[in-house]
């Protein structure tokens, strides 16, 4: 095991002691975490140590002050990023993850057309849910890197931005990530919470709207954990100064009728004019409402601009400050297969996480975060659960450039459908709200 | 973190899913199990990986069968003895580790002049526990280090053998313990169990007699835990064909009057010349008359071997076989320091664990196991708790070469002894017997 020093080269703590510490069930004082987290991010806590200390926070959790100190300790070990110098409110949202969900894309801009700026940190896909700069980067030109400076400029003079977060804030948050990865200690709230919100935090936003999914395309299948969660990173972004609030959102059925990259932008865009799938439209109207409140815009009306033009200018602006061509023709796929019914009545189920693996066996996804995606694979959906349907209807279309993948995306679907004789209970897509 | 693979390439399990088997409270399957050891074992699995599951396993535990197939995939890591040829029973012993416990050294020459093989493979010390091969290294010329073949002819020739164990044996075990010992994962019962059953069970002992301690001195200071590691190690013994049984003992307060190197094997002579401590020949005959049962000698006259000359001749061959001198001057320490009772009254307590940091502190154990041992340090006690003491009269005597690791060993003992007006209730040292 490397061993490099603290300054001065004597360590104030043990990391036995605080493995002990929270093994045996108790809490960790502050020095010690803040300690055990800068010591692992230089390298002289081993490995081995803060998989052993993750898994006991995992098996016996941590207090709310804990997750508090924990989640400080990773932003500490980075820069933290400010936008006070905009002079307008800033306004970020976070979703955990589903099958579908490109919220982000009308999201973003259709909050910015308020005067409010979005600075939107965002990830790669990995496993069978996508990621936002994926599917933006089916846009010919467009670029997720930007610098600090740039970021700021977009801000200020566009208000959306939708970006790769730098390797800079959380660093520690990215070495604890990929060591939870590969030892079982990824299911923890306090280190999902705080990996989360740490990354949130150093970015400098002013709110935080959180839309956080549950179901059997979500990180958190069961409502009670995904609930858990939201109540844990509310907690933790009001403790620490930003005004968050989450809604618990349904992940059992893909959003909207595109799931891919290209397919994705397509109808982000028809949301932007106006049109889209009711449940996209329905979800980007209920987050923009929570941003805009936090931002101090409670009677924003934000069905208007996306029915007037204000949220695709927005929008146009955002694609084109970042060399991408908002009127550029995306990529479409070389082949397609779409599945029709054998039988009449409704559909009574779409079920998400098989529909996203597929989508992933397409190529829509990666399994290896240095895998290339292909933009215009991925599926899109003819209809959704409580639609009729008759004999011989398109159901889905598999969209992709190789059709050997068809097979294993065709084995993903077995049994991931279904069409009865009756519709089925419509659900809430907005579960609950969560505030501080 | 390094990939070698399995033969043919691929690997049948995932470390991730083993991890979080045991994380879920799950009983982990046995060829998952095994191949988590030997994966472990050959690099694949990562020490990160083996740390997060030793923490589950230690907040979860492990079913017996679990703890039987952990067992037996250690002893599947190395190579397997066997004393079959020798013509006559063999039977080992086992403590757990205290301060003061010189047993070893009476007790394998007592067993031995009955007839018996005794195969003591020991360790050294580590911490305030001392190492039974330190205190022998006490003796000129006497080596631990035996060939195989060379510790089966001194069976046969001698019957007891004192030395180090081969790094053949059980070194999953070994990869695993300098892990556990890092990460905080010492204290599993599962983990403990398996790791000192794999060698002894590898090692080809018939029978096996466990010295399960508890108590301040102990490794497990809870009576329960220790009941608990007794039966689950019986249990472990009994499953894999060793006759097994282990007997509960006081570690409260140091065995004997003797805690260091020299003046240990000083004390062991005495018991073989039938004199000695009364606790040291208590516990030397209590374990003798276990391990003369399970070799099929229930009736020997244990004490009388003591007193008429047999256990002495045997110690005798014993240490000359391994170029021991019995016979030698043993060392002596350049500096000495008394303390004496400042009242009268009776001793009421003298605590082990101060005591052994104390020696510790004074040179006769070490703090990493690469760091020498100073055989004349020590602790030379000259009460013992029920004894009545005058004004003035000797307590024990701290004994080193060097005066500046005096005040540290002082500083240990702080509290550590009681002078009061009332005799203590006497307890006793063989709390119970646990067999199979």
């Amino acid at each position: 095991m490397s061993s490099p020093s603290a300054a001065g080269g004597v360590e104030p703590f043990d990391a036995v002691d605080v493995i002990r510490s929270k093994r045996d069930g108790g809490v960790v004082a502050d020095d010690a975490l803040r300690w055990m987290v800068d010591a692992y991010t230089r390298g002289y806590v081993a490995d081995a140590q803060m998989a052993a200390f993750a898994m006991a926070v995992l098996l016996n959790g941590m207090s709310r002050e804990e997750i508090r100190v924990l989640t400080d300790a990773m932003i500490a070990s980075g820069e933290r990023m400010s936008f006070a110098g905009l002079g307008k409110p800033t306004v970020d949202k976070h979703s955990t993850g589903g099958v579908g969900d490109k919220i982000t894309l009308p999201l973003a801009p259709l909050v910015a057309s308020f005067g409010v700026a979005v600075p939107q940190l965002s990830g790669r896909g990995l496993g069978h849910t996508g990621g936002t700069l994926d599917k933006l980067e089916s846009i010919p030109g467009w670029t997720a890197a930007l610098t600090n400076d740039e970021l700021f400029d977009q801000l200020r003079d566009v208000g959306a931005v939708i970006c790769a977060a730098g390797s800079g804030l959380a660093p520690a948050d990215k070495k604890l990530y990929a060591l939870r990865d590969v030892t079982g200690t990824v299911e923890a709230i306090p280190l999902i919470a705080s990996s989360i919100m740490s990354k949130k935090i150093a970015e400098g936003t002013d709110a935080l709207v959180l839309d956080v999914k549950f179901g059997s395309g979500a990180f958190m299948r069961d409502v009670e954990k995904a609930r858990e969660l939201a109540r844990t990173m509310v907690a933790l972004g009001t403790d620490s100064g930003v005004s968050t609030t989450a809604l618990l959102t349904d992940m059992n059925t893909p959003l909207g009728l595109a799931i891919g990259n290209a397919n994705e932008v397509r109808e982000s865009v028809e949301v932007l004019a106006g049109g889209g799938p009711a449940d996209v439209v329905e979800l980007t109207v209920a987050l923009a409402r929570e941003m805009l409140a936090l931002a101090g815009r409670p009677d924003a009306d934000v069905e208007a601009a996306l029915v007037d033009g204000r949220a695709m200018d927005s929008w146009r602006a955002m694609i084109r400050a970042q060399d991408g061509d908002p009127d550029a023709e995306l990529p479409r796929p070389r082949e397609t297969h779409t599945v029709t019914a054998t039988e009449a009545g409704f559909v009574t189920r779409m079920d998400a996480l098989p529909f996203g693996i597929a989508a992933w066996r397409l190529g829509a996804g990666r399994a290896r975060a240095e895998d290339p995606v292909v933009h215009a694979a991925g599926i899109d959906l003819h209809v959704k659960p409580g639609d009729p349907v008759a004999v011989g209807q398109p159901l889905f279309t598999l969209l992709g450039h190789d059709v050997t993948r068809f097979e294993r995306a065709h084995a993903a679907l077995e049994g991931a459908w279904e069409v009865g004789a009756d519709a089925p209970d419509s659900r809430p897509l907005v579960l609950e709200r969560i505030t501080a």
